[in-house]
């Protein structure tokens, strides 16, 4: 432990210069999805894998086909072995107009409430979150002249693009990608004082639906009150996919879905915000979800559906007066724990057959799927980390589920065969993907003290 | 009756000329909608004035601020007086590459049938009908001298593009359009061999619905299972209009619905076709209207309710995983008998914010709306006009109702105090609208003949 102290005092001494080098980060506007930033991405590359090559890893900038996948390998032994994951590359900047600073040119400002922020973008998302893991390597070496485990470090510049080329990479590299665990630093915590570990991310699938009535758009004088109209068939299937408790009614959709341990349950019924507190951002006051779940429970860890978008008929300004020959819905589910995203797509396919009237004709274009992602909650690792967390923030790690995807986790599992521990020091307020992102001091200060924290857990 | 078939023969004496002349008024391109024709359409009422001045009538073309209307009065004394309607400007005639030949070369084509049609833009729709009752009063000059009832004539040319400009002018020359019942002829024969009376046209109400939730769209990841999807509100709001028997379930829609006489039901259920040969030109089979009623009565004298249009969402290619913000539906209603549009309009308004969760709102933009127009089935001409149609064709004329409308029918009440026999000899085969568009010889032959036997029935 007088290591570990030791380490500490390292990343406190080196916080004014791991600014520097996060602001260096920052400075690159290394942009993925406009071509124009090309350059910049292989700069930003370029300067993460000068960084990890000071810091003694053997360092290679790798060409993906798209933008360079930076990585690195800092290898000791028979040690336990952890494989970092984060992404060089940020979201565009619009609307300049609302940046009250240069999006490219990060500063320090200070809050109302005297909180000091990180301002640029990528500040949180994911440079700053990526930097704190890199600057806890940096306090090791200081401190002790190598780190506690082996450690590979893989960092991508297309996340915010959709990680296009990386599991075509991941799967070509499998072997030198080997580790035992995956560590990840790119969610939130739980609120400002209390860290936490996201245990899953829902999966996805994502089905197009038409229905098809008569062989052009009819007269609707002429032939309503006869016609079979395809809106009518395809709001009446959307309105039976819930019932009254906003529970889904397709047969087997919940095949795999199982209820959380009760230890988890019972800290969720404590922590879980109330429907006005969480949908207040969006404008909204009462959750539309199953009745008899939290609201956590809701967002995370219980699957959904929801229409994406709908269209048929004359949607043009006035009026017109017809029967449509046709109707369309994109509609996705959010799956989690064990869904197979192929049962679910045949499921909510037989449950559209069964409504469609014989007038009627039905197609499908089948768009994404991916199952859920879950550690385990016995996982050897996490109560460690959990604790390791703990004993930096002084509270308890929380063990949330998160509702959106991260695709590159589950090709860890499923190409490498490795869980991933997700953790990270965002808060909601951060303005990810908007203007003014930042990302408090305290995050990246306490974000690399975790990390030296973790990674001395785990390598016990 | 010596007299009566003296004015018969006239008309079979007179077909070639009569068929000259229709040719003559074929040739004149008289498209309403199409500005570069405003000179044809002007040319169309100019012909029409001049053949029925030449009848003898007091003739004036009158300006609208559209194209012109032609008004002629044929008055002499105290008699019974008649208001015939008609249109002289023609639909469009796109796509022109599917004529046989040239629109507006009209010529007498036989089918494979040995039935002989006139074949060019017009001949049906509507200047081959309204030439029927020209004809009808030439043939009573040449026999008699005179006609057999005080006639005035109002022919317009913008019916194709909504009659824009019709009701005011009917308002401002409300005088001198005073009559004692409105004669048109502008709708179809039951078949080839049954001539029709269409007691009633429906009426229209017409609502744009927008359902709104989020202040914007959300992440389906980060929201969904909590925020309230407008998509899903507006299809359970659609999906509910109708019960499982079709019936619209929206409280106090029916008020004023009559049900049909006794004998008008039972003609129906004689004549109804049947779903699948009516729904056999759209491609379908099976109506999907009340299941307690004849189709006959689903398309003409029962109301109904068809989604015209709906959107929201993403609607582009492939994939965006939002909650919309918004979701919105173009409804329509045709309306019969006695429903007020207005209370219709509530009624509907009323049973969707009913059905709205108290985090949405919703929003109206109230569209077209008038009333349904009706003959009475014990109005005193109706009789003798059915005995005149069945002396010509040997089989009894049906009593129909119609499913669309014909706006100026119900002006003509309205403003004028006027019913309106609506007697035509169009054929579902007519093509009226569309490319190749044709009228029977018989239709025509017949039917000034008929219009002969009406005018002496109406003299009566």
């Amino acid at each position: 432990m007088a290591d570990l102290k030791r380490i500490l005092e390292a990343v406190d001494c080196e916080l004014d210069r791991s600014l520097e080098r996060l602001f260096g980060l920052l400075r690159i506007a290394s942009i993925s999805t406009d071509p124009a930033h090309a350059t910049d991405c292989r700069r930003a590359a370029d300067w993460v894998a000068a960084d990890l090559a000071d810091l003694g890893f053997e360092v290679g900038v790798r060409e993906t086909g798209g933008h360079p996948v930076v990585l690195a390998k800092h290898l000791d032994g028979n040690r336990r072995h952890v494989l970092f994951y984060g992404h060089y590359d940020v979201q565009p900047v619009d609307p300049l107009d609302l940046w009250e600073t240069a999006p490219f040119e990060p500063r320090i400002t200070t809050g109302r409430d005297g909180i000091q922020h990180i301002v640029a973008r990528g500040a949180c998302d994911d440079k700053g979150q990526l930097m704190t893991f890199i600057e806890a390597c940096r306090a090791y070496k200081i401190a002790t002249g190598t780190l506690p485990l082996g450690v590979s470090v893989l960092i991508e510049g297309e996340e915010e693009m959709g990680s296009k080329h990386l599991p075509a990479f991941v799967g070509a590299f499998r072997d030198e990608l080997a580790a035992d665990v995956a560590l990840v630093c790119d969610t939130g915590m739980w609120n400002r004082t209390t860290p936490a570990i996201t245990m899953s991310l829902r999966g996805l699938v994502y089905e197009e639906v038409r229905v098809r009535a008569a062989s052009h758009d009819l007269h609707s004088g002429l032939f309503g009150g006869a016609a079979q109209n395809p809106v009518h068939v395809l709001s009446s299937i959307i309105a039976a996919i819930h019932d009254d408790n906003g529970r889904i009614t397709i047969p087997g959709f919940y095949d795999g879905v199982e209820e959380l341990p009760a230890d988890v349950k019972a800290e969720y019924a404590k922590i879980s915000p109330s429907a006005e507190s969480f949908l207040s951002t969006a404008g909204l006051k009462e959750s539309a979800g199953e009745r008899d779940r939290l609201l956590i429970e809701q967002i995370s860890t219980r699957p959904t559906c929801d229409v994406n978008g709908i269209w048929g008929g004359y949607t043009g300004p006035g009026t017109k007066t017809i029967i449509p020959a046709e109707a369309s819905a994109k509609v996705s589910f959010r799956l989690v724990g064990d869904q197979d995203p192929d049962k679910v797509r045949e499921a909510f396919q037989a449950f559209v057959r069964a409504r469609v009237p014989a007038d009627c004709a039905v197609d499908f274009i089948s768009h994404k799927g991916s199952p859920a992602v879950s550690l385990p909650y016995d996982h050897p690792l996490l109560t460690s980390a959990c604790r390791a967390l703990e004993d930096e923030w002084g509270n308890p790690a929380v063990r949330v589920g998160s509702g959106g995807s991260i695709p590159i986790i589950g090709d860890f599992k499923r190409l490498l065969g490795l869980d991933s521990l997700l953790i990270g020091f965002g808060l909601d307020d951060d303005r990810v993907h908007s203007p003014n992102e930042k990302y408090n001091l305290a995050s990246f200060h306490k974000g690399i003290r975790s990390w030296v924290r973790v990674l001395h857990a785990l390598s016990q």
